[in-house]
């Protein structure tokens, strides 16, 4: 099973060679404090989804150096051997403090906050970042289908159009964000996401009929399964699908063609053969902006694969992992950020608060430095590693109606599918 | 470790239901010929590379249902006990061909080619297309950067823009086409890509001054290391580090700012400093563009990430896995293809070769039902599996080589960075 092995070298050389470096030099033991956020939202969009919180929380319970591990990096000289001694040992046994799966974040939003020595904080970087990347990039682009679908479910089939595991992680991160099921029936094993699925068109071309194949379907799923209709003649398909199934006909599938003009023929051509109560699933590169033109075409589900998968055109959330504090020689915490030209960062541990309106309606994301907790606002960082040990573990499903909720309590303008701005401001103080 | 988990479930629930019902119908059983293609290569490149052929090879020896596997399908109710027992059985025992690994490809060419019967043929859809997918973008884009890079060695660094695993198959990839080395330290323990690295800001942050930092750092890899100059003031930095660690001094990482104008700077004060030798490595949202417009800046070595492990615009390579001839009731193959609107398929089980005009440069890439070999004519697909057992395994520097050479025959025009035509024509026969 994929979720056993170990993620510790899931990380890159220089994580390696910054703790020997630091081991050598004595403050690989100062105590540290990172924070992963974004510095803009890419692709103009007007907010981020927070997901893969849970797989950092498997992959840090899982990140150990084991023997084969020490071993590659001995044979390398990736580092020497008092640091081979040291990750031997490794445990994490710090603080981290995050946004809850499901919520939304903005630009500065500090998503996750890692507290411990350096040496055993900047181990993780990379791992985190990988995950958190993938994750928020994949959740964002699923939210706004979401959103453009309206009532209408839509369930994610892009696993073939993405890494192997990647497609594992993308059909969580779309349940997270409110699709209805995926094709991918390890998201079903490990995450327990509904799976779903028929036919593809090698089904009809595998019999010698259109008639032979959907009977052949028919037979084995019942005539509630949904009939791929346009591998040869839409009409003549359609025709046939409720001759042999019967005006119960779970729903015909249409993977070519303009499918809103089809879709109109389609209805009609169901209604009027008695099948009123067949669905209509389209699919075909279909993405948010495709989604939400099809809202007048009689359709009932959508199916979203490429789009999906590759974020819809931002495939990565752009999240960073920044030291913001560390100890000095006197064992003082003190703020510290790197002036590099446009690449801004704000030193100092943060927090976070989401200040709503009278009417519920977030207005502003408070970012602060100060320690103090305002009374008007919600908090948005839990705790979900205490002294190394994992406590903030919860259902997808938590996740899932956390999104639902944090989603409805954004402004009008965060759902405008253009490029803009962000729909809340941040505020540093 | 990765490698040892079954892939089995890296399957679209759908692939399962055909299986369920042509087991039913009888027409599980008839031989079929699946082939893997492009109908167009994405982005307006010129070229496919295809990549990722030694991941499907490991990936098809891990296709077993464990008994884990089958408990999921039986309590999901995926497909029925028949179907199950048909799974816990399974075997591929077919035979596979395609294109060698590091081949580029252009539309159409029969990257793939799956024969077997229609059951044990269907299930490898979804994970042949997940690996091929992902690596072929990859390499195809990090083709490009070489290209655009000339004799300048590129660095892969993009392990935590992406999802964790897909990391390590971009690191394959990317050395696969030509980069010098990954970050990603999985990559070099699972497919002994050569690893690099030396330290970040927080590295910098993490002392009371940079001048402790960078001297912590010689302490630890020695003065031929790279030291990472723009976390406070460039101008300081370099001279900082050559004070330190002397006129020999490996290399200095800029990675922020306006990277041709402040590497013009930093070479002028290098030399200035009597450090002729050190060379400038840039780093900060390369890709292949900004890369050719570093061309006459005073770069040593390009360090990639994001573009690189999203394929700079194109993360997925568009190939679908498509039944392209079976057996008929009488037990004859014929040829077979969907007529769906806008999305061409050609039936037929093809050959592939590549034909080249008289000084060695490729002239048209010819793709053939007939079963003749054109005398003139490289042929392009080789032999992977046969009766199930991988024969096709080779080591990943083979394929880079054969990468390398295969750039060399493409005509002038396949390096165009613009969008445009594939670099020759397909030609159907």
């Amino acid at each position: 099973m994929t979720m056993a092995m170990s993620s510790a070298l899931l990380t890159d050389h220089y994580e390696l060679t910054m703790l020997e470096a630091s081991l050598r030099s004595g403050a690989a033991s100062r105590r540290a404090v990172f924070e992963v956020f974004a510095r803009q939202l890419p692709g103009g969009r007007r907010y981020g989804v927070v997901a893969g919180i849970g797989r950092v929380l498997e992959a840090l319970e899982r990140f150990r150096f084991e023997d084969e591990d020490l071993a590659f990096l001995r044979d390398n000289q990736v580092v020497d051997e008092p640091t081979l001694d040291f990750l031997a040992g490794y445990r994490f046994s710090g603080h981290v403090y995050g946004y809850a799966e499901g919520e939304c974040y903005f630009p500065g939003s500090p998503i996750m906050t890692v507290e411990g020595t350096f040496a055993e904080a900047v181990l993780l970087e990379t791992v985190i970042l990988s995950v958190l990347n993938h994750d928020c990039a994949i959740a964002t682009a699923a939210s706004r289908m979401i959103r453009a679908a309206g009532s209408r479910p839509i369930i994610e089939m892009g696993s073939r159009r993405t890494h192997e595991m990647s497609a594992v992680a993308a059909a969580r991160a779309a349940y997270l964000a409110g699709f209805s099921a995926t094709s991918n029936l390890m998201a079903g094993h490990v995450y327990g996401v509904p799976t779903t699925g028929t036919a593809a068109h090698a089904f009809t071309l595998l019999h010698d009929s259109e008639e032979q194949a959907f009977q052949a379907q028919i037979n084995s799923l019942g005539a509630g399964t949904t009939l791929l209709v346009d591998t040869y003649d839409v009409a003549q398909a359609v025709r046939t699908a409720v001759e042999l199934a019967g005006p119960n006909l779970g729903a015909v599938r249409l993977d070519s063609g303009d499918l809103a003009e089809v879709a109109h023929e389609v209805r009609k051509q169901l209604d009027a053969l008695g099948a009123h109560k067949t669905r209509i699933i389209v699919t075909s590169d279909l993405d948010e902006y495709a989604i939400a033109a099809l809202a007048s075409a009689p359709v009932d589900v959508y199916g979203v694969g490429t789009s999906l998968v590759t974020g819809s055109g931002s495939p990565t959330a752009a999240l960073v992992y920044k030291l913001v504090a560390r100890e000095d020689a006197d064992g003082v915490m003190r703020p510290v950020a790197k002036k590099s030209v446009g690449k801004p960062s704000r030193g100092g541990r943060k927090d976070a608060f989401r200040k709503l309106d009278a009417t519920g309606t977030a207005v502003t994301e408070l970012v602060t430095v100060s320690g103090d907790r305002p009374a008007d606002a919600r908090p948005l960082q839990v705790q979900l590693v205490k002294e190394g040990e994992v406590v903030g573990r919860e259902r997808l499903e938590v996740a899932r109606g956390r999104h639902r909720d944090a989603l409805a309590e954004l402004p009008a303008t965060a759902h405008q599918l253009s490029r803009g701005y962000a729909a809340i401001p941040t505020v540093f103080d």
